[in-house]
C-alpha cells in the first residue's frame, strides 16, 4: 500500500470531550507499506498549523512539512515503516473543523463546533488506525502540538503505541505560552473583520491573522538566532510613503513576508480552535498528577527531545515530561539539542535533529 | 530648593536629529536640594511609559514610578542628592510631544511630529541642567529606554555627569527586541480607530493599545515568575456569553486587568514614537563602532546591573555595555542580579535593587 492523502469519514455521532460532532471526516497521508504482520506503523501527529502532507512521494511530488524526516532512507524511514500522519481535527487541511459544513444544520460550524481538546485530535488519529487495521504502531510522534497529542493519545490509548517519540512538546502549557497564544487570539477576534466569527471566506480577519502569525513567529525563534541572522540589518525597501512607522530593519521585512504567505492559508476560526486546546490540554486531568496520569501509559520505549533555545516549551519542562515516564517505561531518553532556532528547530536545524531521530528508530 | 513638578519651555527652535521642534516645553521633577556647590545632582530618564513623578514629596504626595528608590533615606537619597527627572520629549506628560500643539501651525502635531531619537531626549534633559544652573551631575541614571538615554547622554555631552547607571538597558536594540515593539506598533496602526494618527484624543486606539501593552507586559516579565505566580490556575470570573475565546486562565485576567489601566492614560501616537526611538538608538552611531563610540564618554564611574531573567535586554548586551566601557572609565562595575520577575525587575524585585543602587550611591 503507497499512498499519499487520504480521508476517513466516521458513521455517526463522534464524542468530543466537550461536545458532539456528527460524521466527522479525517484526512491523512500514508506514506510506505504496512508490514505483515501490521507492526510498523508510525503515527505522526502535526503541530498547529501543517497538513497531512508531511513528505513528497510519487503521488504527491511537493515537500512536505517534515520532508527532511521523513521519506526513504531518510530518519524516519519509509523503506522500513508505515507512515502515518493526521491532519488535525479542527484544522481546514480536509479534517473536519470550524470551517466545515455541519451536516446537520447544513450551514458552517464556525463557532459552533464544540471546545476542541487535543484529546479529540488524539481519538482521530485512533479512528485512522482502526480504519487502516492497525492495532499497535511502532511508535506515535509529534512535535510542539502534535507532541502533546501524541501524549494524549498514549494516555487514552495504553499499550495501541509501543514508543513515543514527543519534541519540543509539553505535558502541560505553563502561563507564559498561555499568555502568547491568548494575545494571539485575542489579536484575531479584535480584528473587526472576524465579525464574531461569522466572516466571508477567503476574507476574514487579515490583519489580524498576520499579526497573530507575526507574534507567533517571534515566539518559535530565538533571540540568538535573529542576533546572528539579522543583526541590526536595514531593510532595504524603500519606506512606505506618508507612513512613519513602516518597516526600518530587515528583521522586520522577515516577518511581514512570511505572514503574509501564511494569512491566506489558515481559516482564522480553526486557528483560535486548535491554539485553544493547546493551552487547555493539561496530562494532569488523566490522572490528579503528572505522576499518577502518566502511570497508565503503557510504552516499551520513549525519547523526549527539548531544545535549549525553546522559550515556549523550555527545556525544564521536557525534562519534567521524561521524568514523569521514568518509571513507567523501560527505556525513556531526554535529549536536550543546542538548537539555537528555539521552538521551530525541528523544522530547521535538521543537522542536529536528523541524526537525533535516526537513532531511535534504528 | 524643594519642590515637585516643574516646566520648562526653550525659547525658538530646538534642533532634533531628524527635525527642528518649536519652543517645545519639558516637564520634570525635582526632589531634594541643589548643594553650594551645585555637585549633588542626579539626572534621571525614565522609561517609555512614565511621567517625570519619580517619587512622592509634601507638594506631590502620590507615590511615584520609582518609589522605593528615590527620597530621604533610601538607595538615592533626597536629603544627599538633587534628583531631577525628566518627562522624556516625545511623551505625553507634560512634555512636548505628538499630542501637543504646534505653536506655528496651532494644530496638534500628530504625525508631523519629527522623527524622536533618545538623543533628543537626552539633550532636553541637558536642557533641564542649564535651567537648572547644573554643568555638571553626580550621576546620570535609567533603566530601560531610560538606561539608553542616560547612555545617550554621557555620548553627547562628555564630562557632564561623573557617573552613570544603566539598569537593564543596552547600547542599541537587537532583532528580537525590535520585532516585538515593532508588532506592538503594527498592532495599534492596525486598529482602524487609529486613523493615521489623526483619532479624538480620549478615544483613538483603545483596542490596539490594550493589545500591545498585554504584548509588552509579556515581555517585560518571565516564564519563571508567571508559572510561580499563576501556574494553570483558572479565572475566577464567568466566562462571556456567546464568546468561546475569552478568559479561561488567571494570567489572561491579570493581563486584561492590567491593560485596561494602561491605555486610558497613554496616548498612542506618542507610544509609537517613543517606542520606534528604542529601534533607532544605536550608540555605535555615534562612533563607528561601540568602542570608538565609547571613547569619548567622561566618566569617572559607571554601573551597569542586568537581570538574569530579562530576555528583552539579556545580559550579554549589558556586559558588552560595560565592556566597552571598561577602557574609559576608572572604576565600571556590571552586576547581574538573579531576579525573577524580568525586564521589569527594577520596579518590583527591590529587596535585590535597592543594596544594588544604594552601594552605588554611598
Amino acid at each position: 500500500m503507497v499512498s499519499a492523502l487520504q480521508t476517513l469519514t466516521l458513521d455517526g455521532p463522534f464524542p468530543m470531550r466537550r461536545g458532539v460532532l456528527e460524521s466527522p471526516t479525517i484526512a491523512y497521508e500514508t506514506l510506505g507499506a504496512l508490514g505483515a504482520p501490521a507492526d510498523n506503523a508510525v503515527l505522526v501527529f502535526t503541530g498547529l498549523s501543517p497538513s497531512a502532507h508531511i513528505a513528497s512521494s510519487p503521488e504527491d511530488p511537493a515537500a512536505g512539512w517534515w520532508e527532511d524526516m521523513v521519506g526513504p532512507d531518510k530518519p524516519i524511514d519509509t523503506n522500513r515503516f508505515f507512515v502515518v500522519c493526521v491532519n488535525s481535527l479542527g484544522s481546514c487541511f480536509g479534517s473536519t473543523g470550524p470551517a466545515s459544513i455541519n451536516p446537520i444544520t447544513k450551514t458552517h460550524y464556525r463557532l459552533d463546533f464544540p471546545v476542541l481538546s487535543l484529546e479529540d485530535i488524539a481519538s482521530v488519529g485512533a479512528a485512522v488506525l482502526d480504519r487502516l487495521n492497525i492495532q499497535t504502531t511502532h511508535c506515535v510522534v509529534g512535535a510542539s502540538m502534535g507532541g502533546m497529542t501524541a501524549l494524549a493519545f498514549t494516555l487514552l490509548f495504553p499499550g495501541r503505541s509501543r514508543s513515543l517519540l514527543s519534541i519540543s512538546a509539553a505535558a502541560r502549557s505553563l502561563p507564559f505560552a498561555i499568555a502568547l497564544r491568548s494575545l494571539q487570539r485575542e489579536i484575531i477576534r479584535k480584528d473587526p473583520e472576524w465579525r464574531q466569527g461569522q466572516y466571508e471566506f477567503g476574507k476574514g480577519p487579515v490583519s489580524g491573522m498576520r499579526l497573530a502569525r507575526k507574534l507567533g513567529m517571534i515566539t518559535y525563534r530565538s533571540a540568538e538566532e535573529w542576533a546572528e541572522r539579522f543583526g541590526r540589518e536595514r531593510a532595504t525597501q524603500e519606506p512606505q510613503q506618508g507612513d512613519p512607522f513602516g518597516i526600518d530593519f530587515e528583521v522586520e521585512s522577515y516577518l511581514e513576508a512570511h505572514a503574509n504567505k501564511f494569512i491566506g492559508a489558515f481559516d482564522a476560526n480553526c486557528y483560535l480552535y486548535l491554539s485553544r486546546a493547546m493551552d487547555l490540554f493539561d496530562a494532569t486531568d488523566h490522572g490528579g498528577s503528572l505522576n499518577g496520569a502518566l502511570a497508565q501509559v503503557e510504552l516499551e520505549r520513549a525519547l523526549i527531545i527539548g531544545v535549549e533555545s525553546d522559550f515556549l516549551f523550555p527545556l525544564p519542562q521536557q525534562a519534567e515530561l521524561a521524568a514523569a515516564l521514568q518509571p513507567q517505561v523501560r527505556e525513556v531518553e531526554f535529549k536536550r539539542l543546542g538548537s539555537i532556532q528555539g521552538h521551530d528547530s525541528f523544522l530547521v536545524d535538521m543537522d542536529r535533529f536528523r541524526p537525533a531521530v535516526a537513532a531511535f528508530f534504528q
